[in-house]
C-alpha cells in the first residue's frame, strides 16, 4: 500500500510509493530509450497485457478487453495510489500519515503505436476528451476522493516511460497544494474585484492580442503573461465554468481542436519537444464556484529546473511569452 | 533589464530574463557535455574571463583579480536579476510587473578545475561556508533586497552548465513563495504548540534514529520523513536559530563537515548523481524569529518531474526515507 506522509515544516503531503523500487541501483541516471512496439503493452491485440479495462470507446460489435477499441482506459499496473481500502489517518510523534488511497488510470488514446494525439482526426481526438469527462464524472461519485487530476507526459524529458500515446488520471484523497494555491489566489481576487480572475484574463488577452495563439467558438489558447517556462500554453473555456464535468457534448470537439492546434504549433516551433499538460478544475467538494475557472496548462520541458527554482519556487524564464506567441503563430503559418 | 511578472491567477512571480535567448532554436533538446578545462572561465589564471571579483579568500600577498585565490566570488555574467536600478512596480491592466532588481553571484569554490567540493580538505570547505556567510551579511544591508538564496547546481541533470565546482547566490526583491509557505506552516505549528517545528523534528529524529545519517557537535543530517525525492537530505543546526547570518565562526567547520559527509555518502550510494542544494533562512525584514530554523536541503535529481507533480505539487517518491538512510549509511561504511 502506498503511503501519504505530511511534512510538518512545510505542511505538504508526499506519496511514498514503496513498491516501486528497492535498491539504489534502481535509479537509472540516464534516460531510457522508448521501447518500440515489441514491448508495448498498449497496442491493439495486447489487451491482456494491461489490467482489465475500466471504460472504452469501441467500434460496434467489438468485445470488452479485446481488439476493436478506439480509446481505452485501464488501471495503472503500478499505481501511485490504490483504489482499495480506507483512508485511515494516523500520527507518529509529530508526523502525520495516511493510507495511499485513490485512483490511477491510463487513458490509451489510440490503438496505433505510432499515432500522435495532435495528428489524430478531430473526431477521434474528441472521443479522448469525452473519455476524460466520463472518467471524471464516474470517479467523483467516490466520497473518499477530493480531487481528480487528468494529465499527460509526452517524451522522455517529461517523464514518459512508454511512447504509445496515452494520458493519465490520478484521484487523490486531498486537494493538491498547487490547486489550493490557485483557489486561494482566485478567491482573493474575487473578494476584491467581484469577478473571476480567469474571465478577466480572457478579456484582457482578447483585447491585447499579443499572447493569443488560438481561438474558436468555445475556447482560447494563450501564452500566459507570467509563463514560468518557454512556450507555456494555457487553454480556457471562454464562458465561465469552474467544473470540467459541466462541459457540454458539443464542446468536446472544440476543446479537442484547441488542444490539437496548440500542440501542433508547439511541435512545429520546437520539433521533438517533450511536454506535460494537466487539467485544473474545482475540487470535488465545491464544484461550482464563481471565482475559479477550469483550464489546461501545457508545460514544454525545454529548460532544467535548477537549485534556485527548487529552493524558491521562483522560475527564470528566458523567453517572454509575447515572443513565444509570435514564434508559435509563425510555426503555424510557416 | 530582466522583468518580474506576477500571475494574477496564482499570485506567483516569475523572472522573465529576456536577454538570455531569442529564437526557438536556442532551446537545446539534448543535454550538453561539460566543456572541460579548455573553455572554463573559472580556472585559476583566467581571472579576467569573469567580471571583477566581489570577494575572495586569498593566499597572503596575492592580488585581487589575479591568481592565488582559494575561494572567489564574482557577479554572474548572465544574471537572472541585476544589481543596478530601482524596483519600480507597475501594472498593465490586471497584470503586475517590476524591474528585475536583485543580485546574482557565483562562488567559485576552488581554483582546481577537477576538484569536487566533497573531497576538498575540511579547512578549504570551511572557507566556502565562511564565504556564504560573508556574502549573505554584506548583501543584506541593501534595503531593496528581501531574501537571499544560496544554492548549488551539480551535474547536468541539476541544471549546471559548467562543471567547475561552484555555488551561487541570488538575492530577490520579494520573499520567494516556497520560503513563504515554510514560514507560514512553521508559524501555524508554533501558534498551536509553542515550539519551533524544526526543533521538534530534530528531537524526534535523534530519538527515533531511523532517518539520522550524520551528527556532530552543532549539526545533524537526516533523510526527511516526507522526502519528496529519493535520497533527499536535510541539514540543520541543533540549536535553534532562524538566521544563517548568526552562525558562529567555530561552526563553519562543523557545517562544512556535515555537508561534505552527507554529499560523500550520497555520491557513494549513487555514483555520478546530479544534485541541487539550497539554504533556507529567515527573510531579511524578520531575521530572528522563534518559529523558523535555518537549514540546507539537498535534492538529488534521480527521478523526472512528470505532469502529475507539475499539476499538483504532490510528489511521488519511490524510496522511503528510512531505506534511503540505510543505503547512505551502508555506503559510508561499505
Amino acid at each position: 500500500m502506498p503511503e501519504l506522509r505530511r511534512d510538518p515544516a512545510k505542511g505538504k503531503w508526499v506519496i511514498i510509493a514503496k513498491e516501486r523500487s528497492s535498491r539504489p541501483s534502481d535509479f537509472k541516471l540516464e534516460f531510457e530509450e522508448p521501447a518500440g512496439p515489441e514491448k508495448c503493452p498498449f497496442d491493439e491485440g495486447k489487451e491482456d497485457s494491461t489490467p482489465p479495462e475500466i471504460a472504452a470507446v469501441r467500434t460496434e460489435g467489438s468485445i470488452t478487453n479485446s481488439t476493436g477499441w478506439i480509446v481505452r482506459t485501464v488501471p495503472n499496473k503500478f499505481p501511485a495510489l490504490k483504489i482499495e481500502g480506507e483512508i485511515e489517518s494516523r500520527g507518529i510523534g509529530i508526523y502525520d500519515l495516511m493510507n495511499g488511497v485513490g485512483a490511477h488510470e491510463i487513458i490509451i488514446e489510440t490503438p496505433d503505436h505510432f499515432a500522435a494525439f495532435e495528428t489524430l482526426n478531430l473526431d477521434h481526438a474528441s472521443k479522448i476528451m469525452w473519455m476524460f469527462r466520463e472518467r471524471y464524472l464516474d470517479l467523483r461519485k467516490d466520497p473518499r476522493l477530493k480531487y481528480i487530476l487528468i494529465f499527460k507526459n509526452k517524451g522522455r524529458r517529461a517523464g514518459a516511460s512508454l511512447e504509445h500515446s496515452h494520458s493519465q488520471l490520478i484521484a487523490t484523497p486531498m486537494v493538491p497544494d498547487l490547486v489550493k494555491i490557485e483557489l486561494e489566489a482566485a478567491q482573493i481576487y474575487y473578494q476584491y474585484r467581484g469577478r473571476c480572475v480567469y474571465c478577466d484574463i480572457i478579456s484582457q488577452e482578447i483585447h491585447e492580442g499579443k499572447r493569443l495563439i488560438f481561438e474558436n467558438e468555445n475556447f482560447l489558447a494563450i501564452t500566459p503573461f507570467a509563463s514560468v517556462v518557454p512556450f507555456e500554453i494555457q487553454i480556457m473555456p471562454k464562458e465561465h465554468s469552474s467544473d470540467f464535468g459541466e462541459m457540454r457534448f458539443s464542446e468536446m470537439k472544440t476543446l479537442a481542436e484547441t488542444l490539437q492546434s496548440s500542440l501542433r504549433m508547439l511541435i512545429k516551433a520546437v520539433p521533438n519537444v517533450s511536454y506535460n499538460y494537466y487539467l485544473h478544475t474545482s475540487p470535488l467538494d465545491n464544484l461550482c464556484i464563481p471565482h475559479y475557472h477550469w483550464h489546461i496548462e501545457i508545460v514544454p520541458r525545454l529548460t532544467h529546473l535548477a537549485g534556485f527554482e527548487w529552493g524558491s519556487g521562483l522560475y527564470i524564464n528566458p523567453l517572454p511569452p509575447e515572443n513565444a506567441a509570435k514564434f508559435l503563430l509563425e510555426a503555424k503559418n510557416g
